[in-house]
């Protein structure tokens, strides 16, 4: 399968942006089992990375290539370091638009795809799963669906002031990329407000699918969000299974979340 | 968890050849399941390709990545063409001494792996199950063991002319491979030859884990170098299961085989 | 400046075939001496490795980079081996089409470079030199210019046998490549032999620029195809000038041709 | 010349962080000019990139090879964002531990270079250089010489208000990697601060070579940092030519510093 590692000046973060990608434009069709997802044209999955994590995540820990085949998807994982894919408030730190919209609009100029909206998705794990919400519902027009694993969807924790259970988080650095808790929750950082805003505007929603492990200390946050989502009545997909906040789940989540999508 | 690609000038190849690596050195131990591969020095496994392979193939489809963080493996994949890992008998084209002594003497100069027989391993699948049995049974003093998954185990097949089933392999291809078929069964291309040749030598041999799936089109011929080891009274184990060419094969086996040799 | 490396499976030379790349669409205008370049659509240029070479060799030790950015040039430099870019004769092991076909259409396919002949050109260095020539030579309907730098025009001398001052290549290596030395000099591996069958033909010519080095050992090699190419009144310039077979010079010379070429 | 790319789980700077590599462990003697290099032990320099740089700026565009090879030396070249090599003030923040300490720490580890003073230098420009003579400062027991070139010293024009020439940085993207310039010139963020402090302490400081083109806008701050060492008596050497913050002069000017450092 084609595979690949780029970078290009993205304006938005001022940085040679790194990201990875898998192709299926070289696929052998025995290797497929379902070849309905053949017929259609390619669609494109955004999948980013958790704390600490980086574009070969998904490669060599998850099963990104593996996806690419079976559902007929080009993948790009890119690289967007600690800040949550939110912006930071300056050209230069916006890794919410780098990812929504820089990294988007260069796909389509290099490669041609993320082209339609029915045709894009967004994925992604922990912190990246609450990226793939945030993104997904900063930028509807951009994507269709948006796939949530083991999502930091902490706002409300930070909030409140409830210490994150991962022990790399401290608090300053929290507030380095929360910025002042006491302004989070009314702030479009929360995914409830940002729903909240579009169904004011009366803009088209994402569909969501959502995951967590039921040993994951992110499960009580995730339920939560289910209840708004239900109390919303946005179109969305709720799981929760046995599991921790590893491969073994995410690998397997990404899967169901995609078949759900995409059938 | 630590990992790379790098390429360095190999005078047997005469390429600056390249090989993808993942390293325990940076592992959060959390992340392990059993704890006692982590009270000794950590291993290493050449880990290679089929063909049309190439160096990020068992990181992008195989384990290679979660079977480092288990078992505390530094793996090394290199590419290495379709050659099966043979020399074609001039320097410049001599694929086995490449990945048997000059990628291994690299590697303990560089990273200081590899040192010690009893930590060194080597394994592969299909082409590269192959030429894992083919290099460890010419290195017996570099490897300690051999992982062969589903190996194209065909050099009686090829000798008596018995097509290939696999599409890409021409009878051409095969000979700019193998040489003239007449020669093959006495040669040292031969892992049978290979093997009786230490035994008469009087030098230890490499523990040899062979797996392969009953839907494979190469069950017979591994069948057959199953009898051959058994006969041999060689130190090896071998593994049947369902399953056909492919990475759900090779991955529940690279683990099974690990967990053999490691245990 | 956009850049990467990625792989694919070609059918040509069964791999998961490697190519390096930058890309002058991410480019700051002020980084441009002369804007002129940018009035007109990208051109794409495939640069070729010399012996023992590798995708990066045109990045690390070359001025890729530079070039793409002066000459809005898209740069694709694959990896592909010791065989001069040759087909050996049976689908898996063709270099020649791998270059001259399948690589310009996969570049088409996922980037939209390499449209049109106008706009593309191959160039390279010592075994590459010949290389871009052999190529442009074999597919003149996709090369509109070729620049051939140090070129290893070596077919008279391995056909008389006449050694390589390159102490890498063996007799037993030349034959791997060339096939037998007596029926060289006719084949289409000698590029006098594909111009004149163009010339026969009727078809266009590619453009040719050739330089080489005073002090280089191929020296008199190129200046016999300078005197056949000036016997058949083709398109093409000729550059001598003091250097040897390095960096420094085909840095140098690469310039010189694409200033040539693209004013 | 071996080269690769590789990532590791960085603490100081809470990713997995990426830096390229060159080493001359496999140089032909006949490349390299001056042999007596090859005479000692290889020596280790720490490249920097620029702002919204990465880890191939000094391979792509600049001479990393080139100089790795003519001066016997192994090159790693981190990825470290935007922040100027310095402490953000929180675990998962510090990029000038992650240079200065970890780094060096991980490269002792896995490729047993830096391990001696002497022979560890660090370099790089613009950013990179302010960020080569802040590290060496703080980690002066790790780094014998310093190679800034063309480097953003602006620490004392942050402090006054005098605004950047360089288009990124907006005021509000420098107090987020600065801090309060209020507080600015009399921390440790400040070199003269820093050269100060180790000189009370009676610590060895060391050697700095500093380069400045003649039209390049930050040509006063580092005459500036010239005058504060010279009357420091601090043993550094300091040159300026004609020359505009691009390749052509950092190419130049590393080559000139290596040289004066390392015979």
């Amino acid at each position: 399968m084609a595979s690949g590692r780029m970078e290009f000046h993205a304006r938005t973060i001022m940085q040679h942006a790194n990201f990875a990608f898998v192709l299926p434009n070289d696929i052998e069709k025995p290797e497929v089992k379902d070849l309905r997802h053949y017929d259609r044209p390619t669609k494109s999955l955004i999948l980013l990375h958790g704390l600490t994590g980086t574009d070969t995540d998904w490669l060599f820990g998850g099963v990104a290539q593996e996806m690419a085949i079976q559902y007929n998807l080009a993948v790009f994982m890119p690289t967007a370091g600690n800040f949550f894919y939110l912006d930071r408030g300056y050209e230069g730190g916006n890794y919410g638009a780098y990812v929504g919209r820089e990294l988007i609009e260069y796909i389509r100029e290099v490669f041609g795809y993320c082209q339609r909206r029915e045709d894009t998705i967004i994925g992604g794990l922990s912190m990246g799963g609450y990226g793939a919400l945030h993104t997904a519902l900063a930028y509807p027009e951009t994507f269709s669906g948006c796939i949530a694993l083991s999502s930091a969807l902490r706002i409300r924790d930070i909030a409140t002031g409830v210490p994150s259970a991962n022990v790399i988080m401290s608090e300053k650095m929290e507030r380095d990329i929360f910025g002042d808790p006491a302004e989070l929750l009314d702030s479009d950082r929360n995914p409830e407000v940002q729903l909240r805003t579009l169904r004011s505007a009366g803009k088209a929603l994402p569909r969501m699918y959502l995951a967590i492990g039921t040993e994951d200390s992110l499960l009580t946050c995730n339920r939560r969000f289910r209840d708004f989502l239900a109390q919303e009545k946005a179109d969305f997909r709720y799981e929760e299974g046995p599991g921790a906040h590893n491969w073994t789940f995410w690998n397997e989540y990404l899967n169901r979340g995609l078949s759900w999508m995409l059938s």
